[in-house]
C-alpha cells in the first residue's frame, strides 16, 4: 500500500459536523492500508469573510499583506481536521505551507509551486501520522507567506502527491465525478470512469468547471493519478483522471462540452493585402483580449472577412480597439453576434478516428442545427451554433456518441443557464 | 531617537474603525521621530470564537493543535493593522513569530520565549518599515506553533522591546495608568507617574490587574522601561514603570491592593513536636496547592496551632488532604474562615522607613479593623482582616499614606466585587 493524498475544499469542512464528516473520508482511506495527506482549503465562507474585513480596513489592500491575512482561513481547518481525527482515536498533526516547505516564487496572491519539501512529511508518516497540509499556501525561500491563486488548494494536492510519488491524488468535491457533460441539459449524461489529462483539460476550458485546469496540469506533468469523487457518497470511486498511454480503452468522444460567454465579431470588406490579420489580432492581443475560434474567408469580390469569437465581457474594450484599427486596416463593417454558442467534442481517440468531425456535422444537420463556425484541435472539435440551438446540439451529440442512458430524460431549465 | 516597541491588546484593535485607531497611535510615535515596532493581540472575542469552534469538534483539544488555531487570531490583527497603516501612506510590514524568530520552548499553550531573533526586524526598520508583530505567538527550534500563555501579548513586546534594545515598551490598555489602589474603591486616587518594577509586581501579585507578572518580570530581568498607557487618551502618558535604582523620588508606599479570594484555614492543637509544618505544607505543594500567609504559635497548654490562607477555588481538595494528614500529624480541629480579606500596602521606599508597619496597625487600629494575620516581605506588608473592615481597610490607608487627591469621594458597590 502506498500514499494517498486526499484534497478537500471549503463546502466539505464549513462546519464542525462536516469537518468529522471529512475525518471519516481520512480515515477510512487510513483503515484501506495506506498512508494518507489530507490537503484542505478554508472553512466555508472564510475567505469571503476575511477579504470583506481587508476591504472595510483599505480600499486597496496590500497582496502580501493579503495573503499573510487570507493564509489563516486554512490554518484554521488543519488545526481543526488533526484534533477531529485525533477524536477518533488516530494519530493526526496538521502543518502548514511554511512548515511543510511548499516554496513558491515571490508573487502574491498567484504565486506558482517551485519545490515541495518532504523530509518533515516523511518523518511523519513514518511515525504513524495522518498528515492535515493547509492548501493555497506557501513559503518563498526567504519565508514571506504566499497564495496560490485559483484552483490552489487542487494545485497544492497534486503537487504534493507528486513530490510524495503517491499512489493517487483524490480530489473531493460536491459532484460525483466528471459527465460527459452538463447533467443539467442531460439528466441521463454518463458519468465517466476514467478520462485522460488531455480530454479533462480541454473540457475544462471549454466550461466544465469540476477542475481548475492549473491542477489537471500539473498532474499531467508529474504523471499522477487524479480521482473526482463525492465528499458525501464515500463509496462511489468517482472519475480517475491518468493518462491517455495509460489508458486501456477509451471512446473517441469523451464529452460534450458548451460555452454561452462568447461573442462573434465580424470584419467585412478587408482588402486581401498581407498583415491584416496580423494588425487586427496584434491590438486586441497587446490590450490582453483573449480571442478563441478565428475564420478567415475570401469573398469572390475578392475582400477578405475575418470572423471571431471573444468572451462577452472583453466585447466593449474589443469594439474600442476595433474601431481605431478599422481605419488602418480599411475594413468595411464591425458585425456583433451576441447570439451565439460554442459546442465542443472532446475525446482522445479522435485521434486515430477521421469519421468522428463528420459525424459531428451530420448530427447537427439532422436536427437542423446550422453551424457558424468550426475550430478543431487534435483533441477537440468545437462548433458554433445559434444559442437557442445549444441545448438541442448537445443532447443530439450526447446520443451520437453513446454518452447517455438509454433514456432521454426532459431537459429543465433555459440553455443560456449552462 | 531610538526604537519605541508598543502593544496593543484585543479590545484595541477588535474592529476596523478601531484599528484605524491603533494605526494613528503608531503613525503618531513614527512622526515623533521614532522607529516603532507594534505587538498586537487577536481581534476581539476571536480567541474565545476559535476555542469555541474547537470544542464542538472534540472536548480535548491537543494543545499542539490548539496553538495552531489559535496563533492565527493573532495573523489576521497584524495584516489589517499593517494594511491600515500603509493607508494612511506609511511603510508597514506584518510579521508573525515563526518569521520573526521568536524562539520558545516545545511546551504547547504556555511555552517561555528563550530567544528573539533580530535580523529581520532590523532589516526592515533600516529600510523605513513600521513593523507589526504577532503577539502572544512563538515558534520552536523544530518549526512547531507555540503560544504563550496568560499575558503572552505583553510579554512577547517586553521581550521583543529587550532584544531590541529599544528605548521603551508602551503597553496600551483601557485604563489609563496604574492606580495607587482600586478606583472603584477610592475614586479620587492618584495615578502613579512612575513606580518601580518590583512595586508593580507586588501590587499585581496582590490583585491589581493592569499587566500579568511575567511581562513585569521580564521588563525588570532587561530593565527595559515599560509605560502602561490608554489606547483612548494618546496624550495622556499614563505609568511609567523602571527599576528603582533608576527612580528620582519615590514615595514610601506606593499602592494598596486587596485580595478578597483567599480563605484561611486553622489547624489547632497540634503536638509541638519538628517536622508538623513540613507534613502539612509538603502535603499540599504536592497537590499543588500554593498557601500564602503561614502562622505558627505556640498556645499556653505547649500545643501549636497553624493558621495559612489558600485560594479560595483550592478549599475543597485542601480539606480533602488535610483530613488525611490530620491523623498523622495528631492535629485537633480544621477551622475555616471564609469572611477574610488581605489588605496590602506595597512600596520600594519601605525599606529604610522602619516605622511604615507601625504607622498600618496604628492607622488600622483607630478605624477599629482587628487584624488577624500579618505577612511582610520586603517592600510589601500584607494585614489579613475581616472582609466586612476590607474597604475601610483601604481608605484609611490611602488616607494615612497620601495616595489620594484632597477629597475622598462616595465609594460605590460592595467590596466583595472587587
Amino acid at each position: 500500500m502506498g500514499i494517498i493524498v486526499q484534497k478537500f475544499g471549503g463546502t466539505s469542512v464549513a462546519d464542525p459536523n462536516k469537518i468529522h464528516n471529512v475525518a471519516n473520508a481520512v480515515i477510512k482511506e487510513k483503515e484501506n492500508g495506506n498512508d494518507v495527506v489530507v490537503v484542505v482549503s478554508a472553512m466555508g465562507h472564510t475567505t469571503d469573510y476575511l477579504i470583506k474585513l481587508a476591504k472595510e480596513v483599505t480600499k486597496n489592500p496590500d497582496s502580501r499583506e493579503m495573503d499573510m491575512l487570507l493564509s489563516t482561513g486554512e490554518q484554521v481547518s488543519i488545526a481543526l481536521l488533526a484534533m477531529a481525527i485525533q477524536s477518533h482515536g488516530y494519530k493526526a498533526i496538521s502543518m502548514n505551507g511554511q512548515q511543510v516547505g511548499i516554496i513558491t516564487e515571490c508573487i502574491h496572491s498567484k504565486a506558482r509551486i517551485v519545490d515541495i519539501k518532504t523530509e518533515k512529511l516523511h518523518k511523519y508518516i513514518k511515525e504513524g501520522n495522518i498528515i492535515v497540509v493547509a492548501g493555497f499556501q506557501g513559503v518563498t525561500p526567504d519565508g514571506e507567506i504566499t497564495t496560490l491563486g485559483r484552483g490552489g488548494s487542487d494545485t497544492s494536492a497534486v503537487a504534493i502527491a507528486a513530490a510524495l510519488n503517491a499512489e493517487r491524488c483524490d480530489i473531493y468535491t460536491d459532484v460525483e465525478g466528471v459527465y460527459a457533460t452538463d447533467p443539467r441539459i442531460v439528466p441521463n449524461i454518463q458519468k465517466a470512469d476514467v478520462i485522460s489529462y488531455e480530454e479533462m483539460l480541454e473540457l475544462a476550458r471549454v466550461g466544465a468547471n469540476v477542475l481548475h485546469p492549473r491542477s489537471v496540469e500539473t498532474a499531467k506533468q508529474f504523471n499522477v493519478p487524479l480521482r473526482v469523487r463525492s465528499s458525501f457518497k464515500l463509496d462511489n470511486l468517482g472519475t480517475l483522471i491518468i493518462g491517455v498511454e495509460n489508458m486501456e480503452i477509451y471512446k473517441p468522444v469523451a464529452g460534450v462540452a458548451s460555452d454561452c460567454s462568447q461573442v462573434r465579431i465580424l470584419l467585412s470588406n478587408l482588402p486581401d493585402i498581407p498583415g491584416t490579420a496580423a494588425k487586427v489580432f496584434g491590438a486586441l492581443a497587446k490590450n490582453n483580449i483573449s480571442v478563441d475560434m478565428i475564420i478567415q474567408s475570401l469573398a469572390s469580390n475578392g475582400t477578405n472577412s475575418i470572423a471571431f469569437t471573444v468572451n462577452e465581457e472583453d466585447l466593449e474594450s474589443a469594439i474600442d480597439i476595433l474601431d481605431e484599427v478599422k481605419q488602418e486596416v480599411k475594413a468595411g463593417e464591425i458585425l456583433i453576434d451576441k447570439e451565439i454558442a460554442k459546442v465542443s467534442i472532446v475525446g482522445a481517440g479522435m485521434v486515430d478516428r477521421p469519421g468522428i468531425a463528420a459525424d459531428m456535422f451530420r448530427s447537427l444537420a439532422e436536427n437542423n442545427i446550422n453551424i457558424k463556425m468550426i475550430s478543431t484541435s487534435e483533441i477537440k472539435i468545437s462548433c458554433l451554433v445559434e444559442k437557442s440551438n445549444a441545448k438541442s446540439a448537445i443532447k443530439a451529440l450526447c446520443k451520437e456518441f453513446e454518452l447517455e442512458a438509454k433514456e432521454i430524460a426532459v431537459v429543465k431549465g433555459d440553455l443560456p443557464d449552462v
